[in-house]
């Protein structure tokens, strides 16, 4: 299998980007990713200040995969995640869902061991996931530091990117121009800290192209479920796009009306938080794949 | 077992209330509830018009618990729940999350054959859930609408509300004074079109009483997580306050600073939404057991 090596990573995604590999489709290869601090954090006494803000979420890549065209979807099933054995989490005054309460900025080293991570005693069982992945964005939606999610996708930092996950991009540009950096060993709904355990990996996708099929947002297929994943500058404003978008799939593939579809997903469909700490706030429309197959889902989009 | 009939229903929770009957702790009993409507909607051709909106989210009760006082937490462990083999489900022009694109007040009456619910010929698996449940609020929080959601319950529509789940109530009243109803044969996080598969239900209940624990917020126990239910005007007000009871209760019951406890909900809890419909929105701040065990946090709880 290809390794696509660590060093070379971007900060932004842009429509236009030069490519550091080419893979074909049904490929599996591996890429190393970056912890989001570029391994900067060495020690738990590390402060800020020796932190260079220039080198936070970098994406290795980006990865050509031939045959992606504009108005296709890129397929990447992510087949595996290796992690290191140390990963860290970290709060800062002000930061994250409750920063009027930090008082100070605290760095923890978290050991993992036997896929467990150790918190202050505690052992909890890994689940590795992806925070950072996406291809490049349209031309007339401008340029995204990797730091913030959008329709191209970047730090959407959703826990279900996982081992046995199945992303979904609109592609727009040749090749699509994949990216990805920024796993975390555990992380909750939400992120609240502005941190998950933030961890440099080994990931193995799996990368295919559906012609003629096009998204305003990523989806993202698990076991049980198919989602949208959708951002937004608030709460309101993610949760309205995931589901506005995931009630028109309903909608265009079971041939109902509005009215039904919106009924149907106010049954079945899980308005979840991603992250609602990066620049923009992540949410996901999840509906059970016994109810609408990604399938079907798919060939509904004209 | 005690029966306790559907007829006498509250529409809102105040301080002092007429109790219907009284239960003892470690008592098993079943309240029989209405569904959201009262059961006024007969027929798919039935208009806004013609309902009687004084008669919405009926909560039979209130039930007196003996040995609750003022300052304890009441515990309600649902045993089981029972729905009908029919349901309603709704939407109105300029309601719920999509409210701007619906078009026409639409009825759909929804049967339930062998516990899966069929809608347009899609067979969904039920998984039926209690909508309002609550006690009675503080003598300075005022007087709640049973459609409201708030620090003594209500309308917290939240789906994990279910079999086998465990509810912990600040008493603010001897007695507590528990109602409930509002069923939901089927029920989507956030609710997004207002209602779920509403439907009357019988629900057997089991109560216990916590001495001299105390709690702002509800707590809701699964088999697998142990959560805090918050409400607030928006998704930000509900998240910030459901996450900041939860993260108090790690630092409390583990012994951490703020910051350690902020850090680990940042890795292990998940911020789910529960409906964002209501006259306040309900958000769940959720972590295993695993992490913090229920006994271990209540003990935290001076």
């Amino acid at each position: 299998m290809k390794i696509i090596k660590g060093q070379k990573v971007i900060y932004k995604f842009k429509n236009e980007m030069d490519y550091i590999e080419r893979v074909k489709p049904k490929e599996r290869f591996v890429v190393e990713t970056n912890d989001c601090f570029f391994q900067q954090i060495k020690s738990e006494d590390m402060t800020l200040k020796e932190l260079d803000f220039d080198c936070l979420n970098p994406a290795t890549g980006p990865i050509y995969v031939e045959g992606a065209e504009v108005g296709d979807l890129l397929k990447v099933k992510i087949i595996d995640i290796e992690v290191e054995d140390k990963g860290v989490a970290m709060t800062i005054p002000g930061e994250g869902l409750l920063g009027d309460q930090v008082t100070k900025n605290k760095v923890k080293i978290i050991p993992i061991e036997d896929n467990y991570a150790i918190f202050n005693g505690i052992k909890i069982p890994i689940e590795p996931m992806i925070g950072v992945i996406g291809v490049a964005p349209a031309k007339e939606d401008g340029e995204w530091p990797t730091a913030t999610p959008w329709k191209h996708g970047g730090n959407m930092d959703t826990t279900e990117i996982k081992i046995g996950s199945t992303l979904y991009f609109p592609v727009n540009q040749e090749g699509a121009l994949l990216a990805l950096g920024d796993c975390h060993a555990l992380m909750g709904d939400g992120e609240i800290c502005i941190t998950g355990l933030e961890i440099p990996g080994k990931v193995t996708l799996e990368v295919d192209v559906i012609k003629g099929k096009y998204t305003k947002w990523p989806l993202l297929e698990t076991e049980r479920e198919i989602m949208v994943l959708a951002s937004g500058d608030n709460l309101d404003q993610a949760t309205y796009e995931a589901a506005s978008q995931m009630v028109s799939h309903i909608k265009d593939a079971l041939d109902f009306d509005f009215e039904d579809a919106y009924m149907l997903a106010s049954l079945v469909m899980d308005l979840k938080i991603s992250q609602l700490v990066d620049p923009k706030i992540t949410v996901r429309a999840a509906v059970p794949k016994e109810v609408l197959a990604t399938e079907k889902l798919l060939e509904g989009i004209k």
